[in-house]
């Protein structure tokens, strides 16, 4: 062993030779693209040359050090309804941006099907529909309320949600408990057994977590959860098994605590310890609450949240308050297929999960979750080289999260649409990948990239500092 | 991204200088001794010649294939007199070789002492003193009777152990319960609360794991819960958190199902999970019991015990079945110190638990855990450097535990002395380290390396094939 703990960490411009042997000499090197700024597009390389200055760069230091200081804190489980502010009773909410039910991607439909069953609204599609049309029914987007779903993302009014608070700020954000494997409604399939289990998160599970966390005054923190989990191989996003098992350390205590009966602790906790999934939700409204704090700091180039429904994309930027910037979604063609898929199988990228990406998470950290380096190449060092990437279109980076594996590199954090726009590649997005038609669910894990088209959007329509 | 995934892997032959380069471009390097093979004693290399046979090579791969084999089982908790074959009730065992109590390092007298206040025996040293010349109290190895402890590793009659089972080969081990942080016997340092914590892991934690268990009928599968643990950042000798989580998650259901009381099982779940070490006693067992499954086979150069108690190292080799060969131990000289204290400060490397690197886990597989690369270095490129060295003195390797952290890698297995010997360094072993003398605990932790003098002595010793 020696002390000596030098590294070279090169960024190459063009000759791509140079940067294949620094490959394989395994040097953290990052390929920059070599292509003229913005594609060369004289409008933009305008706009980004009047973007560079000092309000910008002080609006998103101001961005991300909000999107740091939050503190993100699971307090109650409450139905839907009560919880979120201006939800109507007969909404149905749905991931990404607001789109009507014939536009939806099968998964979705699937699942806003089982939501309107599981209410007792409908029996069948055609009943669905009917109500639909006749507005009985109505479908909004998470992102018009706060609130936050995983793959189709679907909440309706009655099912229980995880409501979390950014304790400096005082915003929440909501969503469901996560429902594990199989016929699911996150994955946009169901059966009978679905709605039997959405029936017990409602009736059983919601009223005994809800009883947990009376147990504990200030509730929990879940980015303290999530620090310590990436450095246990989670990113958070496409693995949470080991936040999946810190969340089990500290709920059991305090079932037991709460008086829950015996046999439903059991249940819970097989649950919960059966689904690596399980601490999702809770990142989910953790990272939504943090970057909504650091969301309409004027001038901010910073991406505060991403969104899409497996048709479009949508993204909003810390400086423009109320406008979303949408694009279809790229297509899934680097994910990694179940036998016997492939891309043309494939929904397009779904979820306001990439709000983990937006707060310096999942893809941006793919280096804490060696198991899903094959996402990016199937080595730790393209691991490296993905977030170096990332770093590189970001604002800055947050030190709280810092993996291990990759000798502890912050996390980079705060997607800067100069950058994206700049060095021509957009962020890339853990994700599952749900089948197009068939409602067999999923059928690939991943990465998604985000659509360059929002990004162009958005730079186009900043405001520029006077 | 690219499909590139070439690396270069250097074994660097002398020239230092060209080997530091290479590490400062964080290429994998091994700098080996360039020195000539065993030093240049003759006499060595000639034994080194003759040992180059098909029958050793044969031996070794037939000791590793059983260690691989093993599947160890934590079948029971019982009181270590009942459990523990040949034990005798007036017997205090101790980790590492036989030892009279004046010449035990002062934190291992300090265990034996809380040990026999335990049992009733004494109530204070003079009266153990009394009653170790009387030969009313013996001190005995663990290394007599199968079992292990961690540390000061002292059993006592009364003590409960966890009994483990080798599946395939039905031999067993045993450990006391792991007791945690503050003032603990395993570290050598005691007050009233130790003796209370003893008591209450005695009569309540004992007979409510017990009971656990007899809820599943083939026990707990220790080499299972180990492959997890070891892609979420353990390397299950310095740290075992995430195996200390996922043992929380499958003993929860266990105890509600076995109907332990509901404050037992809320005080059982706090002190399992207060303590990142409450796994550390399965690995060692298991450890031991797939060790003692490879022993005996002639012929085999494989170490198949590494054991320690702060004064002497000892081993034994699987072709060599009744001889331990003993050296003092080294120096402490590359462990971390807790501010204000040294090397001089340190009793010597201590404890059974060198059972861990012997099976192929612990320092063999350093770069499991991110967290320690400061044990050897400082990042991860230097725990990759610590794994190919301890892979060229082990006969294989073995599969089942990969560390992500490291691509995959798997574990180097089989300490094969001729390799030691030959190459000129012996294994390291990631271990906690005591006060010499003030009973202050634990004031350091890193890794110790095995004294070359053990392995010369087994090498001289070894017969050669007919």
């Amino acid at each position: 062993m020696t002390d000596i703990s030098q590294e070279l960490h090169v960024i190459n411009v063009g000759l791509e030779g140079f940067y294949t042997e620094l490959q394989e000499q395994n040097v953290p090197t990052v390929q920059v693209d070599w292509r003229p700024p913005a594609g060369g597009d004289v409008a933009l390389i305008d706009k980004l040359a009047r973007l560079q200055t000092p309000e910008v760069e002080e609006a998103n230091a101001k961005t991300i050090s909000r999107i740091r200081d939050s503190r993100p804190m699971w307090i109650d489980v409450q139905p839907a309804l009560a919880a979120i502010p201006g939800m109507e009773g007969n909404a149905l909410l749905h991931s990404g941006p607001p789109i009507d039910f014939g536009d939806m991607c099968d998964p979705q439909q699937r699942a806003v099907e089982a939501a309107a069953i599981f209410e007792g609204w409908a029996v069948d599609r055609e009943g669905l529909l009917a109500k639909l049309r006749s507005g009985d029914i109505r479908l909004r987007p998470n992102y018009a309320y706060g609130s936050v779903g995983a793959m189709c993302g679907v909440i309706s009014p009655s099912m229980q949600v995880i409501v979390t608070e950014n304790a400096p700020y005082g915003n929440r954000s909501w969503s469901t408990f996560n429902e594990g494997k199989g016929n699911v409604i996150w994955m946009g399939t169901y059966d009978k057994g679905t709605i039997e289990r959405l029936r017990w998160m409602r009736d059983v599970l919601a009223p005994s977590l809800r009883a947990a966390l009376r147990t504990r005054n200030e509730g929990l923190d879940i980015f303290k959860i999530i620090a310590e989990g990436t450095l246990m191989g989670d990113e958070v996003h496409a693995r949470s098994a080991a936040c999946t098992l810190l969340l089990l350390r500290e709920l059991t205590p305090m079932l037991l605590n709460a008086g829950v009966k015996r046999d439903v602790i059991t249940r819970i906790v097989e649950f919960i310890s059966q689904n690596n999934h399980s601490f999702l939700s809770l990142t989910l409204t953790a990272c939504k609450t943090a970057c909504d704090a650091a969301h309409g700091i004027p001038h901010s180039t910073v991406v505060t949240a991403m969104s899409r429904n497996g048709v479009n994309f949508a993204l909003r930027v810390g400086g423009m308050k109320d406008d979303w910037f949408i694009a279809p979604t790229a297509p899934m063609d680097e994910a990694i297929y179940y036998s016997g898929y492939g891309p043309d199988d494939a929904a397009g990228d779904i979820g306001d999960s990439a709000i983990v990406e937006t707060a310096g998470l999942g893809g941006m950290i793919i280096g804490a979750a060696p198991s899903i380096s094959s996402f990016v190449g199937g080595s730790m060092g393209h691991s490296r080289q993905a977030m170096a990437a990332m770093r590189s279109i970001c604002a800055g980076d947050n030190p709280a999260f810092a993996p291990g594996a990759v000798d502890f590199t912050p996390a980079p954090l705060g997607i800067d649409i100069r950058k994206v726009v700049r060095l021509g590649f957009t962020p890339i997005i853990d994700t599952g990948v749900l089948h197009k038609a068939s409602g067999v669910g999923q059928i690939g894990t991943g990465i998604a990239r985000a659509p360059m088209a929002a990004f162009i959007k958005a730079l186009r329509a900043m405001p520029l500092p006077a």
